[in-house]
């Protein structure tokens, strides 16, 4: 076991300081198999650099029981020594994990054993990662940090240890799945399930070590494209022995293959439509496939008419999921998972828990958040969107799915993630999936610990500062509400009221100059919150009860409407966006003030410094043109009396 | 002299037919040198197909007489011969194709002498040709006809058959210079002026047997980027030198060589500004390296500000090219040629003449048209244009700037321009350039007899109701009164109201709940009316005498305005939108009587077929969002009770 060493990239929250407790004691690793081993060579690579004995007697010891269950693990501290106590090795491998967060303060005190298990069977980062560049997409759909970390100039990476790192940097937040490529599976992508092959069993190769399985984003029509056969029906016996076949050699090549991710029926990608076949018709096909291996499919929800009129306001696309999967509950296979998207629309800064997760009780779910920022800054804005996350994962019955899945924000960039601060959503991810209970701030303590070493109190008031509150600064500046979108169309940054106003899309606000929002109600909208469980559905139907911040998701409602908050609509909106471009200028203030000390790398700080003034320029677009917007359509003007242009 | 054969390739305004009366005729071509040569080769080929005796007595007679002056002829017919007497070879050579105009008509009853000399001294296609493939823009800016009839592969084509049958048509309609690449001159394209002029010479040898001049679209920086200077000051002497140096190496590949066309200082290409130099310091230095050759410098006019702040109304870009260029007036070199777009904006629908080509007077002056129709339905909409620049040529003294300069609209399309239909438009161009006051559908009736060889009441009658006031059906179902723009960002085809409303290009249309339009007056606005001279600048101030059509350029007016047709502006929008649709909708039913008759060849037919298919659809689509965005925002409803969405 090689542990990757790179230089030139950023180490995020495993610099070599982050092993100085360990590094520094004496660790027993009492266990065998290949995860013991991975962290048999961190206790050696840290006793390497930071001098502690090899030999007992020890202050952390490391072995198995389990009892603690799978990927669990058990902690305590007594007459000095540490005990970690792994369920199977993975939970090893977390326990240890587990002590590189806590540093010094394993080390100290007595303490009551501790029993860790993640709530989450499945912690699944998705790659939206292509071989090929797309001219207008890039090579990672909806990526902000550079190239793929697997593939360049249309070929694997001949140096793979940037995803060996990446698989420690998951392991260490938790994470024990990755799907490599875009689920908007193109031609040469296609190919990774059949004569390239080789290159996933390559990625699995360097992810093993770190208790990560791999998974492959597939396209529907594969056994038409790749297999040469006249159909891909699933119901067809010719398709299903295809998939079969193939899948069986995928196993050959990759034991521990996770299983398929697939996007089908959405977007222009193909799907069991088009045979007059249903979704779980679909998705059972291939859950047939993978099950003698143990493998799952994910079939992603996120199904809806993406050539909607514009015109018609009775199609609504926050009903879409729910109205074509709901009537299959029921009917998935027992390893094939319905991949949910959080909201019922697409990622935006703030939708309602999708009704889908609440509802479908008789299926496999698995929830899919959004760690690339493609609705919320992109990385160029700090969004820390913890907070999000963690309002979702508490909503009802959200954190007992099982499987929590997100969109990775990682590319070849120096940082990681373009925007060094969005390494902590990444961090947080992990973290969430394992514990959604934790608190958000906490969790980037966490991070900030790791990351900058157990910095002083100053740094630390800073990133909080800066990120405790960032996503709903970001909430304040853009689409007001809960109303969603108001993007520039296509690459989906900064502001355009009306960009998708008159467009195919199904993601509208309806504003006119009485008022603004989409009525999803039962009583005179599109019906919408009927979708819902009790109380949702009357609290969401009520316009008294319902959320001040999804109030335009649910209603539309006349500029002057009272909030609960006891502004007008039309005054929230001009509080908020300037609030929201007066905060955003303050989180550029509070990072300006570590300029020329030491607290951060002085890379670094300009990198972030960078970011934050085009996130300052960008909140004041937004602030402008949303206010400019609704005071042009409302005549209302600001109550306290500010320049609207 | 190689008369070119394209098969494939639509033949545009000269299919074989058209030389029928000629080919079946006895002419004598007296005269000598290149162009009669051509002249001769053209004779003989329909000659060779037609049957006509090569011996007298003969029935044309072409020849040389210096009195009708350069580019110019005489017609005649006396006795049963009809004469062509041209002022030079290249009168000659336009005598030739008025002869193949009129067809039989020429051999009829006897003509007295006819006197044709061009109003332009240059008639000219700019071509928005690059060598490279933009992932975006694709082969030619704004192109909607396929890639280059030049380039493919990077690499000039190997057979530029297609490029002489190309000057055969322009010289068919009176074109004389072609500029063959793009403004906007990328590093690939630079190279065109130094170690790849070969190609230029290429292209040059294929254009020359039809009276066609070669320009290029050369980069300012060319000094530094190709010549390896520190600078491209225009002042700097060795500046001056290499761009001395270099023209006289372009001359000695190419002694007719046209001249440079530069876009400088505009929409992020280099210029004089970056040294504190003027536009008249840039172009009189090109001037100068190019004057001891005959050459020009075509100068454009087209420098703004697109970086503006959209919350500022008091910058104006349709100031821009007034601000920047009047001041210079007087200081341009003989040979420098400043090129100004006929609208002070950017070839919108509708726009008033710019006023720097009424004042400008101590300038020689090119008008530049866009055949393109890059925000008239980029060919695939039916849009004759020559109403258009009919009304622009007729305006004050428009018709006598002596340069008229087209973008072109052609590619490797099969049908050349992309839509069959807009032949029509490079024709016209051609032929107004040559007489202004050429009546569009006369000169419509010339492309017609042309094209479809003079075909029976029926076609002409179809293709007259289709083309004739086709523009003004564009116009009434796109953006209203003038205001321009209100396409989709970045391609320009379809709407979007507010799409360009909060960017920093300059377009704008100021739409609040009261009204819409901008103030360009001196009393209240940004003073534009001011840069025209009386009566115009008057007429345009003022509410009540402003034409119509023009209104929300210059006027911001509440929806209740009442024109002098009578309606509001709000009524006026819907009427307008609702009808021009409609028109759009018969100009298809028109067409689509001609299917299953012999009237056009049933490619032709299909590829108009789709075409209008898509003219009707993105016309409803402009009828409906500009009706429902002006709807909502007025509150104002329709006065015959349509429905809007």
């Amino acid at each position: 076991m090689t542990i990757p060493e790179l230089t030139d990239v950023h180490a995020a929250w495993l610099p070599p300081e982050a092993f100085r407790a360990i590094g520094s004691r004496r660790t027993l690793v009492q266990a065998d198999g290949p995860l013991a081993e991975t962290v048999r060579a961190e206790v050696e690579r840290a006793r390497a650099r930071y001098g502690g004995a090899a030999e007992g007697p020890y202050d952390l010891v490391l072995s198995l029981n389990a009892a603690e269950g799978a990927d669990g693990y058990a902690i305590a501290r007594r007459d000095g020594v540490t005990t970690v106590t792994g369920g199977d090795p993975a939970g090893l491998l977390y326990g240890f994990f587990h002590v590189v967060r806590l540093g010094e303060a394993a080390f100290g005190p007595d303490r009551e054993p501790e029993h860790h298990r993640p709530a989450m069977r499945r912690r699944m980062l998705d790659h939206w990662d292509n071989i090929d560049v797309h001219p207008v997409m890039g090579q990672v759909e909806r990526g902000y940090a550079g190239g793929s970390i697997f593939w360049s100039d249309g070929a694997l990476r001949p140096d793979l240890t940037r995803v060996r790192a990446y698989g420690r940097l998951l392991a260490a937040s938790g994470v024990n799945a990755v799907a490599i490529n875009n689920v908007n599976v193109h031609a040469t992508e296609a190919r990774l399930l059949t004569d390239r092959l080789g290159e996933v069993a390559a990625i699995a190769a360097e992810l093993r070590p770190y208790g990560i399985r791999v998974h492959l984003s597939v396209n529907f029509a594969s056994p038409i494209a790749l297999g040469g056969l006249p159909t891909a029906d699933p119901l067809d016996e010719g398709v299903r022995a295809w998939w079969a076949r193939t899948t069986e050699q995928v196993y050959a090549a990759i034991p521990d293959f996770g299983g398929y991710v697939v996007k089908a029926d959405s977007e222009g990608q193909p799907g069991p439509f088009a045979y007059g076949r249903t979704h779980a018709d679909g998705a059972n096909m291939l859950a047939e496939a993978l099950a003698p291996f143990g493998g799952v499919v994910h079939w992603r929800a996120f199904v809806y008419n993406h050539r909607q009129d514009w015109r018609d306001r009775s199609t609504d696309r926050a009903r879409a999921a729910y109205d074509h999967f709901a009537p299959l509950d029921g009917r998935f296979a027992g390893n094939a998972i319905l991949q949910v998207k959080h909201g019922p629309m697409d990622f935006q800064t703030r939708e309602p828990v999708s009704p889908v997760i609440l509802e479908m009780q008789g299926t496999r779910l698995a929830v899919e958040l959004q760690v690339t920022q493609e609705y919320t800054g992109q990385q160029r804005h700090v969004c820390y969107l913890a907070p999000m996350w963690s309002e979702i994962l508490a909503f009802e019955n959200v954190a007992e799915t099982g499987d929590l899945v997100a969109v990775s924000n990682v590319g070849d960039d120096r940082y990681w993630t373009g925007h060094p601060l969005a390494q902590a959503n990444l961090y947080a991810f992990g973290r969430l999936a394992w514990d959604p209970g934790l608190d958000p701030a906490a969790v980037l303590d966490e991070w900030i610990d790791l990351t900058f070493a157990w910095p002083g109190e100053s740094l630390r008031r800073t990133l909080h500062a800066m990120m405790d509150g960032s996503w709903r600064t970001y909430e304040r500046y853009t689409a007001p509400l809960g109303v969603g979108f108001m993007v520039r169309p296509g690459h989906h940054y900064g502001p355009d009221v009306d960009g998708y106003e008159y467009t195919p899309w199904g993601t509208y606000h309806f504003a006119d100059r009485d008022g603004v929002g989409v009525d999803r109600t039962r009583a005179t909208g599109t019906g919408f919150t009927g979708q819902y469980p009790q109380p949702w559905s009357d609290i969401y139907e009520s316009l008294e009860r319902c959320p001040d911040e999804l109030l335009l998701f649910f209603h539309h409602v006349p500029y002057g409407h009272v909030l609960h908050s006891g502004s007008t609509v039309i005054q929230h909106i001009y509080d908020t966006h300037f609030a929201g471009a007066e905060e955003a200028a303050e989180i550029r203030l509070h990072w300006e003030k570590l300029a020329d000390t030491d607290a951060v790398d002085p890379d670094l700080y300009a990198r972030v410094k960078e970011r934050l003034d085009e996130q300052v320029r960008c909140a004041e677009e937004w602030r402008d043109q949303i206010n400019a917007y609704f005071f042009r359509k409302s005549g209302v003007p600001d109550a306290r009396g500010r320049h609207i242009s």
